[in-house]
């Protein structure tokens, strides 16, 4: 178990100490959890009154609630401090480095220091591992493959040949990265021709992709996903998508061939996005959202067709008042209807 | 081939034999397939006149149907009694018990009795396995995980370290559990800084869990997944979120961070739960269903945005003739205009 | 580096070549990327302009566009032909026949000639593998499966047993075939109830399955996904479905049990197909259709509840006016008081 001062951990937050800089602090819970020894966090007024009655040793606030009674930590973001506490006291799961002799490692690899590669593992020939890197059980790294340091593949990931993973990678089980895309093209008989898929996929440094991710290689050239770009679970890339830098993609999105995702945008869970579509930076579409046109930067859209998301709201709220609709539009056919009779 | 006299038979489903009990079985098959030596069943009134043309040795009836001519075992579900009776005539797959040499099992695991262990299968350290568990080959049960008497892992699970498997629960193939959640928070760059996933995820006795699902540990705390759920294939289930007891969750369905889904509720293909959404008890919701707010229990809902079922079949049936209510309106518009000249 | 001389090009494209049939080939890019030594295309008149310019040293076009100065061959279909002509110069990836000592290899396995199996694959008993077929890393196959010439099955796939693959089929990473469908039946305490899944899966000739597709075997006799269908990632298909031959089925669409989908069937992304429905040959389904009800061949539809494409057309674009579609309602119910309010 991990302990540190509290002055200790005011100083690695950047914070200001009010209080009892020796306390010992062994975790960090919820307002509702900590005790003796635990710190936890107010991450807004919502919370104050929890605050008050927390029996934590000590909190992490913002600057507007210094005044509660207790060992404070004063910084600007406390949620965002909270992530950083907790990442104090997270387990270290590295493992211990080394290269398991039930591993096979293909020939003309270039391997860096403090590397772990668990037992069954399978790396193809030409394939470059930079320091720190790990490789969890069942993992499969394709020849002539790069891997950047300290990025970590867990169990079963699959990386197909002439695939690129920046530095600082976490890419979650079961995500299989540079598969053949989908495309075909009809023959004569009406039959799908495979199109040869050539292209690879390259994966900038910081980025971390969810559990069962199917991300295809490009038909020529590349896929592309950008720095400090987060996925979820279950997310589909079509071959020559580029997601820009630091975009968060929720569970079960569906991005289509070539299409083209700005920096900062977040596609909320089981998003559909057609294929050849550019979505600006700094976007948000909503949970469930069709896009099937281009979208601008900056802007908040949702539904089927895409609309802004004011807009679609409006629309869910009439859509859920048709029948009333449809009542009234029969109402005022009988009224015009005895006003014709009144007047003819 | 097994082989079953009717009499044996209809002791087991706990049915009345109406017709010799000397008879030998050896399949169930569907009413129009059943040959001789198979029994067959009639689920409802519909099949009444198939029943009565089937070549089946005999048949599972409900008490109304007792007059049908043929061997019967009457019973009050007739559809229940097949499954049971298919159960007895399933094919055993359960494998010899033994621990494959090309496994690899960490220190200090407790391995129970009867345990199949397939070649590549990896054990991380501190693992408890109880009585009969089986894990076929490539799956990965990460350290201080633990799984209960009779439990199943088909090929490539992957448990992450921390995870707890009751007794008798199944998990299909590629499945991934304990994964880290979708947690971050944005720093002062704007990039998304990572909230350690430090909880982990609970599996209760009896579950089933499809091929390719996603279940998230949790933040803190844990994933909740209660007895007797089964999910299909393709599921997301995020992190911290509880599925109650006996619940169904159908392929493709996406749920939200620390939703908490009742017990004995019904979610269908590809619905969607927003974030912290409670579904009361008993509840149902249809298919693609856009969960995004509580729902009270023993109710029957669809749609986005989610509303009663009757009410969201009546907006479907309008929103498909919105083209005619358009047209409806302009003629309305064009009848008060004319009133309107012929008062003024 | 490949290498052909452009008549040889020509003439296994089976085109006519207008130009130096003597020019060295080495790769096939598109119009902007092309330079010396590299092909091109011309797939519609809209890269007229493209092709003037292009620095490609040939172009394939199609007899409308014979007039372009540069080294051409022309066929009937340029984009067909591409793919033909990508195919030519793709990077063979068949790895060397060969069965690693890190396999494993069940008992009464019949085996054919210039098979690939790498290490850490499981092969269970009684299986049938037919000449030159490869099985990646990690690959699973349950006993008595059988996988005809040629078939390659990527890093991860898992069979379960009795599944039956035809020739020349390709399965990518991480897909399951053969998991139990979701059958169950409610018992006296409306707990689920397994039903055994004692059928299976068959796979015909010349099928694409993408990564991670979850197809489930049939409760009684078998799941078909049949001849020359191709598959996208992230894929439901549930037990006793059948998928007619040509059959395009694109990213995360679900369909349920016993569904049959015709032959030359398109069904786009993300769209979900209700249990025991049937959709006839050669009908395209849009993006995130949800096919609740039978469909009729030669048809194309959208939208939930699914329709006429067209007609969906016109109701996503009334349904975007929907509050203007309420105010006009309002206006008129005003006019129509003024109206009665003068004549009574």
């Amino acid at each position: 178990m991990k302990e540190l001062i509290l002055g200790e951990i005011a100083r690695r937050l950047g914070g200001e100490l009010l209080g009892d800089p020796d306390i010992r602090i062994h975790g960090i819970r919820g307002l509702d959890e900590a005790q003796e020894g635990q710190i936890s966090f107010v991450a807004s007024s919502r919370f104050l009154q929890l605050a008050e009655k927390s029996q934590a040793a000590a909190l992490i606030v913002s600057p507007a609630h210094r005044h509660i009674e207790n060992n404070l930590v004063v910084v600007e973001n406390p949620y965002l401090a909270y992530a950083r506490c907790a990442a104090l006291f997270a387990p270290s799961e590295e493992p211990t480095p080394g290269i398991s002799k039930l591993a096979h490692i293909g020939e003309n690899c270039r391997l860096g220091r403090d590397i772990s590669i668990f037992p069954m593992v399978f790396v193809g020939d030409e394939v470059e591992l930079d320091d720190g890197v790990t490789l969890y059980p069942h993992v499969y790294v394709g020849h002539n493959s790069v891997i950047g340091e300290q990025s970590v593949l867990h169990p079963g990931v699959v990386l197909y040949p002439h695939t690129r993973i920046g530095r600082r990678v976490i890419v979650h089980a079961g995500t299989v990265i540079g598969s053949d895309g989908f495309g075909y093209v009809m023959d004569e008989e009406n039959h799908a021709f495979k199109i040869p898929q050539t292209g690879c996929v390259r994966i900038d440094d910081d980025v971390e992709i969810g559990a069962l991710n199917a991300i295809d290689r490009a038909s020529m050239g590349r896929t592309w996903i950008q720095e400090g770009v987060k996925t979820d679970n279950l997310i589909q890339i079509g071959h020559n998508c580029v997601i820009g830098a630091h975009s968060l993609i929720i569970a079960q999105v569906g991005i289509s061939g070539s299409a083209r995702i700005g920096r900062h945008v977040v596609l909320a869970g089981q998003t559909g996005v057609a294929q050849h579509v550019t979505i600006g930076d700094n976007t948000i579409v909503g949970g469930r959202g069709g896009v099937s046109k281009n979208l601008p930067p900056k802007g908040t859209f949702s539904g089927t067709p895409i609309m802004p998301h004011t807009k679609w709201r409006q629309c869910q709220v009439i859509f859920a008042r048709l029948p009333e609709m449809r009542k009234k539009i029969r109402e005022l056919e009988d009224k015009i209807a005895q006003l014709e009779g009144k007047i003819s």
